[in-house]
């Protein structure tokens, strides 16, 4: 493949939009009630139109015949880019909203540097993709302050999901190869360039939600380089399901 | 096929083991102590070592060339026939351990008559499965026991899951048409002769157990005629996704 950096470098991207979006999709018609529901069941479907654009972009560059639903579907899981913060489960509430806010503030960070991009197609993804990422962050911040400053109950489990969750943060600022090639021919984002910024601006919330925040010396990743946790398995085993058994199925 | 209803026969029996031993295989390190744990793998591997005595004999009287691994990963949902209930979800111990009583009892009578089919391979799988039921029938009488007669939360819990079971008993005894065939040729087992024998034992463990007898008027029905509950797509989503994945593998 002529431009595989740049192939890979949309994939780091779009693959967490679509494992998110994957996430949240399980929980349609489980939502604890019927307008959160039907919030994180909207949130799920922009971040899959965002993927749509991404991988139809990845896909013309590819040269190699492919389509959006062969990159969304047909690859194996060691192909998929998507940090490890995206993979992981519904465990309950607190998490599904934890999961949200520490990816929706790295997302909004990203895209508002993306969208100026020299690279047309991924600044017009991002400055599209803005509105909708701008109201993600708005609900999931306004949900981690009223579960962290509600009930004795919602704040523990609130603060048991950023805690768990905390360890997936590091990654989201680790450079792939990938991003450092595209950061070099001046298309990409160096992510680490906002690793403060990130931490400043979610612990504000934490703080305002009279949450801890956490102290880990320890984080995981592996997830943009394509070794995933136990969870990612499951998730393609459901996510593909429908292509595997149809092979080359289309609507 | 020119023997279509033994074919669907074997199906009929082989995949209630089929799905059950996947549950209980989902979990394979998540058991509530060591013992528990193994002691469930080895139901499970017990349970998939009939499943495949049974499949190698549908794959040789099918006569199109199908392995026993075509009939385990390759058939789409409305094709499976176990019934509804060894593809409930292990919602939590007390359900593990009810589904498994409530089908145990029902597998070993089972094993009790076609021991003595004068198809020669049924009456084999069924004389080799005997041993091995008879232990899980006394493993899960024992835990419903232990659990019922044990402390409040615990009565509470499998009375829970005894009682959302149930509905899925009365399927057990329905005849399809595969089996009514079977029976007429004299090779099948009436399921529905023992399906008294098969509530008062029921009964007789649940008393032991101090658990309420329920009193369902209504039951559900369809699995063995391939109606599933929205449970199996998932068990064969992770069931078949090796196999799904990579066409034609071989170990």
């Amino acid at each position: 493949m002529k431009n595989k950096n740049l192939y890979n470098y949309i994939l780091t991207i779009a693959d967490n939009s679509l494992i998110l979006a994957q996430r949240l999709g399980e929980l349609c018609g489980h939502g604890p009630n019927l307008e959160t529901d039907i919030a994180l069941t909207n949130i799920s479907l922009d971040l899959l139109g965002q993927t749509r654009s991404y991988y139809q972009y990845a896909a013309k560059i590819s040269g190699e015949g492919k389509t959006e639903d062969d990159i969304a579907f047909l690859r194996i899981e060691r192909e998929y880019k998507n940090c490890l913060l995206v993979e992981q489960p519904n465990t309950h509430f607190g998490y599904v909203i934890g999961r949200q806010f520490l990816f929706d503030v790295y997302h909004l960070m990203l895209m508002e540097k993306l969208q100026n991009s020299p690279d047309e197609t991924l600044a017009a993804i991002a400055k599209k993709g803005i509105k909708e990422v701008s109201y993600h962050k708005r609900f999931s911040s306004d949900w981690v302050k009223r579960l962290g400053d509600g009930t004795e109950e919602s704040n523990t489990k609130m603060q048991e999901a950023i805690d768990d969750l905390w360890r997936c943060t590091d990654e989201l600022f680790f450079m792939t190869d990938a991003e450092n090639a595209m950061v070099k021919e001046g298309i990409g984002i160096d992510v680490s360039s906002f690793k403060g910024k990130y931490y400043k601006e979610v612990s504000e919330v934490l703080k305002e939600a009279t949450l801890t925040i956490p102290e880990n010396k320890y984080f995981t990743k592996g997830g943009k380089e394509g070794i995933h946790t136990e969870h990612m398995g499951y998730i393609l085993a459901d996510l593909q399901y429908m292509q595997r058994t149809y092979p080359n199925m289309t609507w």
